[in-house]
């Protein structure tokens, strides 16, 4: 497998994301690590915040890049005449819309293969929704996102908070 | 990825077998089809047979080496230092199983990664027991298994019509 | 809804089957129950004592035919010219393998339209082979099955224990 | 089948939607496709909008009606004394909501018979909404829409981009 | 077991909910039915709304405590050395949901206990928000919710309409 | 929770199910782990050599007594006047015939109250027919069953093996 992307939102990156990501850099001589923008979507980290986040993550893996994309996922492979799209499924409900996802992303750039990656069980409760939820209940989340997430969202967390008076 | 293994019973092989292999192909330098021979199950086809069918059937393909093999499927990694084993995935009821079977196989050799492809749609249906079945009924199979399969499965059911007086 | 069919193994016929193939008579101006005979199964009753309670169990529905048929269920719609098959989901499971199913016949008759009929909630957890282990435990199983279906039953698990001796 | 409903809130219609009706059109004497209004919803398309584009695309299926309901659509087939409601399913996920959808409807109006025609593999990928998103990256849905309604959603996007400004 | 807490919403309490909390009191000596109070959700009755109606509706059932709780529910059981999480489950989409939940609750106490009660199937379809929508239609809920949660959701859906003049 | 039942086939015994058995007994007061037989299946190990194993395994857990039963489940809870069944359950495709089987059970036994328990993720994989299989083929298999199983099958394969010739 010469060249490979693996999209998501990573808002923010998790330890989930970072096993899928450095398994997936095995598999590839060459991984996009995109972090996906969609204007209609409200994320909690800018692209910006999301990007040097990940890129401070990456920053010793040769083989990766990291990269922020706006349009769709598709056009960037097909760009850069990459064929293989990498995506984590840990569970029956992902695998459903991530087969579902594959049939589309497939029906837009015939020549892309999509595998799928099972996640690691270590960090099979790790949906990013659920670690913000529980970080703003201010539960103990350090083995759930690498140190630097952790900070970064204690702060987000408190602006928000100040943000509501 | 360098190496692979794609193991599976492929009695016999069918078009959505070649499908899966062609695009496993693709992903990596060099690719093992293993046909696993379990002494407690029954086959069709014999271990041979399976095998020279199979053989036939890739003997274009380059990368590609079909082998058989009667122990654990993941002692064929271990000894090769292969790290990749590549499964195709139809539908739901096939991932909860393969799920399973990857973690257990995970757990049996620490160092394989297990990677899910998706079947191709136009293959969904194909389940060797269903082609099976529909032989035995005389139903229309050619678009489902290659000429060579069609010929000999017709002829392994007409035997065995046969063996029944 | 000109003609349809309603295959099955009904094997023996249960009040689920029965709740089933009434409300499908609603539905079609002609509703033809197919007792499915394939060789390489093992029923518990034979095609003739399976079609013999099936027509007397529906012997008051107008518009129902019981017939019993061994070879592919789509060449009896075909052979008649009829375009729908209706068949009963129960449960998730049941439905991944009825869709596949339904797939499956469509590849092999193109005109044939498939529905499927959810299960009445009340006879939900009457599967047939769940039945018939309940009945060799002794257990109360007249609310599950018909009343003739309930004694033929019982004979026939009584022969098959004098045949243990 | 004498009478039947069809509702769903088409925003906007779908080639699978399209496939679907026509399918259902086949199995009943007299369809309503009906366009449902739910007042706490958001629509891209309006009620009219809706209604103006279905009766379009259906004008020359003699034996379809369709219509905009904003209440409760059983009372509608309660109204007209119609006994059944087609409905679509794509896929497990369709299918696990259909079938507590189709008791709850059941629970609401005891003489409703609620059928599941499976989708046509197709069609498959088509999910209003994805449609949609897709539409909005400029990605090609020539194949997914039929052109009054590719037209239309390009327009209304062009338009939801300049009320951004 | 001696202690056990069984949360949720309850916004507002069905029936459904009641028969779930009622055998749940069976199985524990002491039983808090707790009503989760989240910052970020919105709720069509307050805590106190709903910790009212809840109070009223088991006065009778000795062994229940009824109380609100907006932290981790995981405290609450640490605070009180309470080792027993109750949850009920009615379909497959919700035990997928659970099971994850039960999972990361107990990452965050290890001394968790998480048992699933399956769900009455008379109550199958009794999910709050299909109630809340029904009850918007002006369709029967009677047999549903109990006689005062009917009565204050006509109220409160009275108000809202009034609110929107 | 006074007294509850935790029937099985356990053929054999495995780490997953003394985690299920010993958190269960943590729950009731008095816990019966009943080793089902049914005469109609073929077992590994015989009713005598799984009670012994099972006897053996547990014989420090005060509140654990372990039973052989050749009748249904329900009969033994019945006649001991037990209202609570505790099943294992591992993933969705064992929760579907869980939920199935636990309605089937209360049909028969209005009075009983079924609880499931997850497994706990670290015995996910061992599932018994896997373990037996892997043991087959000379795997590793001492982190999946107690070590006094490991020798019995160990054992009883090398039997089986000799029968052969």
């Amino acid at each position: 497998m010469r060249s490979a992307i693996l999209p998501g939102s990573f808002d923010p990156p998790t330890n989930g994301h970072l096993n899928l990501i450095k398994r997936a850099a095995e598999l590839a001589d060459e991984l996009y690590v995109i972090i996906s923008v969609n204007r209609a979507k409200k994320y909690m980290f800018s692209e910006q915040e999301r990007l040097e986040m990940m890129k401070e993550l990456l920053k010793d893996c040769k083989n990766i890049t990291v990269v922020s994309w706006d349009r769709l996922i598709v056009d960037f492979a097909r760009e850069r005449d990459i064929h293989v799209m990498i995506r984590g499924v840990r569970a029956l409900v992902d695998f459903e819309y991530e087969f579902e996802l594959a049939m589309t992303n497939k029906q837009l750039y015939k020549d892309l293969e999509i595998i799928f990656l099972p996640t690691d069980p270590r960090y099979f409760v790790l949906r990013t929704s659920a670690i913000k939820e529980l970080a703003s209940y201010g539960a103990e989340i350090s083995s759930m996102v690498p140190d630097i997430v952790a900070k970064k969202l204690q702060y987000k967390l408190n602006m928000l908070t100040l943000g509501d008076n």
